[in-house]
């Protein structure tokens, strides 16, 4: 066995950028205490998920890689010890913005990069306007815990990004996410919602043998759209195993540190009963590169 | 709304093969009769699951396509004015046999075929050495009642295959199967694989929004292999919807017709809140043609 103690910080945010920050080292320093050595953020921990609406203003709160945010989560990942992954609105260049994914070493340097690369656009989620697609391609950051498979929410719908990410030898999928919803939808289709959220990114884990780590913000934010109705955000964050089974899955709602103890030996033995990756029919995958095969 | 009623016909099957047909006729006539207008089978329902050992003897179970299974499977589609699924052992020359799906159209013609391209070979599933690997692609076979994405049991566990179908305009993705447990693996390891069988196809349907079909048998079946202690075939059979909402599932060792409403409408809606295949990086998908990215 080769155990590896991983926690998730589900938390809120507020418009504190400070505040949220202390929130989430305070966390994290819990989570280090309890014996974790992967620490994983949610999507954009810094503040409010700020694409609910589209304002230029809003780029001023990107920054550079490295950067003042970086300083502060590696002296952080260096005083716990820990890997950490952490998700950061980035500034590359005048007009240029990205979705980035930043994994710190346990000495506090940056081991690795990820830029989001499927960037989503539907009400309340306006990220096309913000976000430049990631051109970085998936591939693993290679920590001294294991190859890390970074990728962030929306990327979580794709079973490309899964399957390049494995590929490319990850030992587990993270993926840092805010999602929610709209409490104007009913009942049934919130409850359709989450559980396909649950639902895709497990199956990740079946097709690929991998275990999954998925982490989301908890709590309300409201919208600057006129009419719109704001952004319930249902946590849930989870780990399963390289099987999809579910090892640990926390609220819907409240700020928690969702943490288990994961075998990074599993895979091997689950690829040994199910040898998905021996029998793909690569002669046969071409126009997976098509949009459409009409 | 555009509703379609389907039934899966979930059976055990005997070495009696008039038997089993007759059984399958006398199922899918119910099924008719209580309103479907596709009905699906399970994989190679003519007969015991004979991939649990290597004989060569076995080759003579293969027929041609056309013959006299699809005159059989033809009638009955004509009779009960149903689009058929069905799953045969396939001959198609000396020394190549397939595991092939037959879809028969309401007036008793066949509508296309699918050849199983994702051939598994595990303890108690030597397929490798009956099935040669498909060699059409993953292509929808077009009927009266809609464009129909069918794949085969071990397909099962590969997006691509359920993404290529997707791409091609199958409206749904239906699974002929046979998989069961082997009853010396544990409680907690057969409710993982069972769980992780449904997750996966679940997961096809929300990365796709398609609805999902899959057909399995149940009943158990001793193998010929000294020391092998047989396959528990698990059933199962469920029909889950474009978001991978579960509409309707079977038991795990009951004969049983597994039916639902389902609305082929209903995969636009859900595509265009999560639009899914506009936002695939096809630019950045080259390597999933490769074996390992290594």
């Amino acid at each position: 066995m080769r155990p590896l103690n991983v926690s998730l910080i589900q938390q809120s945010c507020s418009c504190n950028r400070e505040a949220n920050m202390a929130k989430t080292a305070g966390m994290a320093k819990k989570a280090a205490n309890e014996g974790a050595k992967l620490v994983v953020l949610q999507e954009l921990h810094c503040g409010l998920y700020f694409c609910q609406s589209e304002m230029t203003e809003v780029f001023d709160l990107a920054e550079p890689i490295p950067g003042t945010s970086t300083d502060f989560f590696g002296t952080l990942a260096k005083e716990l010890h820990i890997v950490l992954v952490t998700s950061l609105f980035e500034r590359r260049a005048p007009g240029i913005y990205h979705n980035t994914a930043v994994v710190f070493e346990q000495d506090g340097s940056i081991a690795g990069v990820y830029r989001k690369m499927h960037i989503p656009d539907d009400p309340g989620f306006y990220e096309k306007f913000y976000f430049t697609p990631g051109d970085l391609g998936f591939t693993p950051v290679r920590t001294s815990i294991g190859k890390l498979g970074i990728l962030v929410c929306w990327d979580q719908w794709y079973p490309e990004a899964a399957r390049l990410m494995a590929l490319a030898g990850a030992d587990m999928l993270i993926y840092p996410t805010a999602i929610g919803w709209d409490m104007s939808d009913d009942v049934t289709e919130r409850k359709r919602q989450l559980e396909a959220w649950e639902i895709v990114q497990r199956g990740h884990a079946v097709a690929n043998g991998l275990p999954v780590l998925a982490v989301n913000r908890v709590g309300f934010e409201m919208s600057d759209t006129p009419g719109a109705s704001g952004i319930c955000f249902w946590g849930s964050s989870f780990i399963a195993g390289p099987q999809g089974e579910m090892l640990v899955s926390g609220s819907t709602d409240q700020e928690e540190i969702v943490a288990a103890k994961i075998d990074l030996d599993r895979s091997e033995k689950v690829r040994r009963i199910w040898p998905f990756l021996r029998d793909r029919r690569i002669d046969a995958y071409d126009e997976l590169t098509r949009r459409y095969r009409d």
